[in-house]
């Protein structure tokens, strides 16, 4: 596994290598990495078996290592949803990048400018205005910036909102010589990607009888991902989660418990009450999404109890019966809800084999929100 | 105002000085400093007027200078929430720190010690399992260290659930050479801190009478802060919020929109439909945080719309109405429902009077959750 060691930022760290996980102080992060391989290994599998581009999605992690690991495995490329989260990845050699966000504003296209010349780059576009200012950034360029037209296939997030509108757009992106119309892209509904494929095959049909081929077509999503072989008009499929999974991945059955490969270790501080404990996780750990669940996160060490409450930086655990355990002092791990945001909070995640730390990574994307 | 520029870290950042917020890129988080002197000023002069010594938690900005200003305006010293807070505070210089946290585990007790060395420094307990551990911290220290006895009045967060339980905890903590009992703390149910205090007086006599004296008496909480000063028995008055203001405060009627110091700028990045807007501040600029509150924020400039949802790098806005505006690319400021979360999530924020940048400061204790 590719995954090169970052500078430890002081001696605590540094001891821990070649330790149990226990040793972590926390809060902190701790990937499990036979989870993440073997997560990686299986959807790659999947997607080579139904002929299918797998484009991970490098929201979820932040690390370029981790994107490393990926396309080792076999992706196409990776996708990206900042400028800023690229700029990290090109830094560190990835050269095939996706992003999948309307860029706008003189910085952030200047930016981008700089970026298309060193590495393989696509952006999309939903709108005349997106795909202007593109245009204009890219003039005069070696070659022509790849775009692909985001659509709106039901899921209510961007893109335009008929394949006929996809089909203008793309003309437009065409007659720009800077812009080179290269496919579609959307993100589906939930529950919904073949509906969504539908409209793209209306709106790929419609490019192409206008002399528009479309090599692309993108759908994407970690929730329907074990149906993505079968979408017929889709060729890359971009998911981001799986690479960690989480809480709401095990509630939708995508995963089961011991495929999840990020936990937060946590503390407990207090046992106020016999049927409460607290943790030293709260929101700025474990993050206040709910994703459609109740509670915080999932403890497998104690499968019963509930996480109901967070402050800033304290968990509440409702033990649901009077218990001795876990004592004050005690260290637990966490699933959280959703891995995504979980590691964006974090410097640093702890990589552990078999228990014990085998390195420490920086999430080097992590906050790069622009 | 005593803010010093924090080296910025490219010409971008450097030319937006003295320039209108408009130019800065999204998403940001932008500071109104004479908001926040205002804020300051305001809760100061209430607590002098009530004999109150205010001690602001610093977990709402985790920014040095901003804990100097506040200092500067008459407040007795500051509060952190972890030992990582309270070190970047001592580095730039603050000297009275209370962590209301129980501290717990060596790592954590090992840096306890060398705070306590740079800086008065004084720590809250609500248990046994903590009292042994700062106990045997502070073994053989120049000076024994302040303690706290957390106190559970009715929120259900940490604390002994019982005046009786208080005084046998600070009995305990009296025991020990290397510490010295200085009182009570308490982070109150919300709207009930009249019975807060009414627990924290009966506990104060006990220990009186125990000979055990009882300088300090907490209390804490922005949403119930303008009934601080009617608190008897609280010397000290813990606020953080009040710094910034956020929709929460708004929605308590704690304070007017005027009154927010806060706002996420971010972009409009796409109009998919006459009444949504799309723009680019997602849960990784807002937070998924809600505090009883519908939406994600509140937008002064469209006060009838609504941020219905967020993906990670989206925000989704129901215009209400079908309208022109806001159209694609421009730029929208956005009152958070919880300022404390949203700062936790950013590098640096940027400071503006009269519309103008005027510094940019780095959120120097973001992430320092150990």
């Amino acid at each position: 596994m590719p995954i090169s060691s970052l500078p430890l930022d002081d001696d605590t760290n540094r001891n821990l290598i070649g330790q149990s996980f226990e040793g972590i102080d926390t809060p902190a992060v701790v990937v499990d990495l036979d989870v993440v391989e073997a997560n990686v290994r299986r959807f790659q599998a999947y997607c080579d078996d139904h002929g299918l581009g797998l484009r991970p999605h490098i929201k979820t992690h932040k690390i370029p290592e981790f994107a490393a690991l990926q396309m080792t495995a076999g992706a196409v490329g990776i996708n990206c949803q900042k400028i800023g989260e690229a700029e990290v990845m090109a830094d560190a050699g990835l050269s095939d990048i996706l992003i999948t966000f309307n860029i706008l504003g003189p910085a952030k296209l200047a930016r981008l400018r700089r970026l298309a010349e060193r590495c393989a780059l696509t952006v999309t576009a939903d709108n005349e205005t997106v795909v202007a200012g593109l245009a204009a950034t890219m003039a005069g360029a070696g070659q022509p910036l790849d775009i692909l037209v985001e659509c709106d296939t039901g899921a209510g997030r961007c893109g335009v909102q008929s394949p006929e509108a996809a089909l203008d757009l793309a003309r437009r992106i065409a007659a720009f010589p800077a812009l080179r119309f290269r496919g579609l892209m959307t993100y589906p509904k939930a529950g919904a990607a073949r509906a969504a494929a539908d409209w793209l095959a209306k709106a790929k049909a419609l490019c192409e009888a206008d002399g528009l081929p479309c090599p692309v077509v993108s759908s994407g999503g970690t929730p329907d991902m074990w149906g993505a072989g079968d979408l017929g008009t889709v060729t890359e499929y971009r998911a981001g989660t799986y690479f960690y999974n989480d809480r709401s991945l095990i509630a939708r059955k995508v995963c089961a418990v011991a495929d999840c490969a990020l936990t937060v270790l946590a503390t407990v501080v207090s046992r106020p009450t016999a049927g409460r404990a607290i943790i030293d996780a709260g929101s700025k750990a474990l993050t206040s999404d709910l994703l459609g669940l109740e509670g915080y996160g999932f403890i497998p060490s104690l499968p019963k109890a509930s996480i109901y409450a967070l402050s800033e930086e304290h968990g509440f655990v409702d033990l649901r019966d009077d218990a001795d355990r876990p004592a004050v002092g005690d260290k637990i791990r966490i699933i959280p809800n959703h891995a995504c945001v979980v590691s964006n909070l974090v410097e640093r995640v702890y990589a552990i084999r078999d228990g014990k730390v085998v390195d420490i990574l920086r999430v080097q994307a992590r906050g790069r929100s622009q």
